[in-house]
């Protein structure tokens, strides 16, 4: 099944908030608009406007509130990609270049700070202090996550809670927030919106783990980005913590570490292997299926909709997607 | 007079302000701690949140809402300054060394990320939509100066409404707003919120004026960073498009600028030399002057109090401050 097919009776709305995205980055300055363009242009799968349209659908659903919620959301992912791939270096993003690539880490720095100021001021609308506190609380997290991820980076002895608390930070929260303001602008009942926000909490970990899986197996291609660009940057995702129980990965990884110039793609090649035919990608496979089973779980609390058939599917299809 | 003197009667309030900027920056997370705290404790004159505070003396003078604008203008000015030294590469801000100094531009990078979101949760304790709308409008703007400053940077041949138009969007409007959006807190009538924003906007335009000047004219001491930085970064500000109008300097700086690797700091010396002893500085004062008239023209449609008093004050030590 296809991804888009999970929501499909959302269509309308999302080509809604599409058009809504493009009038918001629009800017009067020929760089940022031609920038934030391409990033919007690149695509993406929409999946935290997609939350914000479903979480609402438990409550009253009012299109013209939903969308600017649900495209300040995007907008914020949007940003923190820009500012992401100048933290990692990252030259490529969807098979598409990235504004750094394109332009240079300034212009990066500067679309990702206008795009998220853009996603202020579609939030100016929604009147919920509530609203704009959680979304504060979410911005604060993801920065501390981006810059644990660099303390972290090329660590070879950290624990498994770090990791977790990170991606939480960088990835979940942003979900399980998409989750609550949809619920939050609807006016959902207290019982709905706590669990489409552990809902989304427990989808946004398993995604993150999902996407640390692909990135040793899925091909280039698929990625649209070098395959184990991850550790090449020195980021130890949870594949690499459980294949460094192996003493051997652990020593050949810390060796090459010990120097970061030595870590180039070639370099990297055999321990991308060992990884790979170990039982890390499984091992790392089942935590996120603990997480999947968690928001599945979640969902339980909800009453039977169109809506809630659509959360479940989007479960079965991050449990499986292969990109 | 010292700056501070023409609000002494704020003493207690800034200081108040001082405490929350602390709290607020506080990071349960070390380097963003650090460095938060670093450029918090550089210093600064705190303008913003004075103009927050002057501005809401005109209406009801609530502190701890008044206190949560001025803490949000102060941070969101500070976030700007820290992503404005990646861009200019500048290692000194205030005789201090700055965060992508001691630390790098990655770091820098998300600590503006991170003061930027610190600044939105203060100020989500404000209800006024309207009051967020100008807010994100102005980060919008912000941004925009900032990405013209890098498109204008070493060109020779740029005419001074393009100046005009990037100093009002990076620094005269977050000055106006927070005049305007301490009046608007404090539920100020029309008139006096629209003479607010008027003065704070010729303020802004005179402050930076002047600031373009003292980059010329001020020691290195009393910069607390290199002379002529904003030359060598190959900012051309007012007096610099004054001198141009010197076929002969125009000429000098062109071959200069033709190749940006020769703009170092010796390099520049004999134009900065040349800008000083021709009348360029003189017609860019003159400039600021009529702003600064501007700003006290817009005080005369306040009411006569303690703060009218301490705005005019400000106006007379920005039109002959030294530093």
């Amino acid at each position: 099944m296809k991804l888009a097919k999970t929501y499909a009776f959302l269509k309308k709305d999302l080509s809604l908030i599409e058009d809504a995205l493009e009038v918001s980055v629009y800017a009067d300055q020929e760089i940022l608009n031609e920038a934030s363009l391409q990033l919007l242009k690149a695509g993406g799968k929409r999946l935290r406007p997609v939350f914000v349209l479903l979480a609402s659908k438990f409550g009253d659903y009012n299109l013209e509130k939903i969308k600017n919620v649900a495209s300040s959301l995007e907008l914020i992912h949007m940003a923190s990609l820009v500012h992401d791939d100048v933290i990692d270096n990252s030259d490529l993003r969807r098979g598409k270049p990235t504004v750094k690539a394109k332009w240079d880490n300034q212009v990066a720095m500067l679309t990702g700070d206008y795009i998220f100021a853009k996603a202020l001021q579609q939030f100016t609308e929604i009147e919920e202090p509530r609203a704009h506190q959680i979304l504060s609380h979410t911005m604060i997290e993801l920065t501390i996550g981006e810059i644990e991820q660099i303390k972290d980076k090329y660590k070879v002895d950290q624990n498994f809670r770090n990791y977790l608390k990170r991606i939480k930070r960088k990835t979940a929260l942003l979900i399980s927030s998409s989750c609550q303001l949809g619920a939050i602008v609807a006016n959902t009942d207290n019982k709905s919106e706590k669990a489409l926000f552990r809902y989304g909490y427990y989808m946004g970990m398993s995604y993150q783990i999902i996407d640390d899986i692909l990135d040793f197996t899925a091909s280039e291609k698929e990625l649209g980005k070098p395959a184990g660009s991850d550790l090449i940057n020195g980021n130890i995702t949870l594949p690499v913590l459980y294949a460094l129980e192996d003493p051997l990965i652990h020593k050949e990884l810390t060796n090459l570490f010990s120097n970061k110039k030595q870590v180039t793609s070639d370099a990297i090649k055999p321990i991308i292997s060992k990884i790979i035919s170990s039982n890390a990608i499984e091992k790392a496979k089942k935590v996120s299926d603990m997480y999947l089973q968690k928001a599945y779980e979640s969902l339980q609390l909800l009453p039977n909709n169109q809506a809630k058939e659509s959360l479940e599917n989007i479960a079965n299809y991050i449990g499986n997607r292969k990109i």
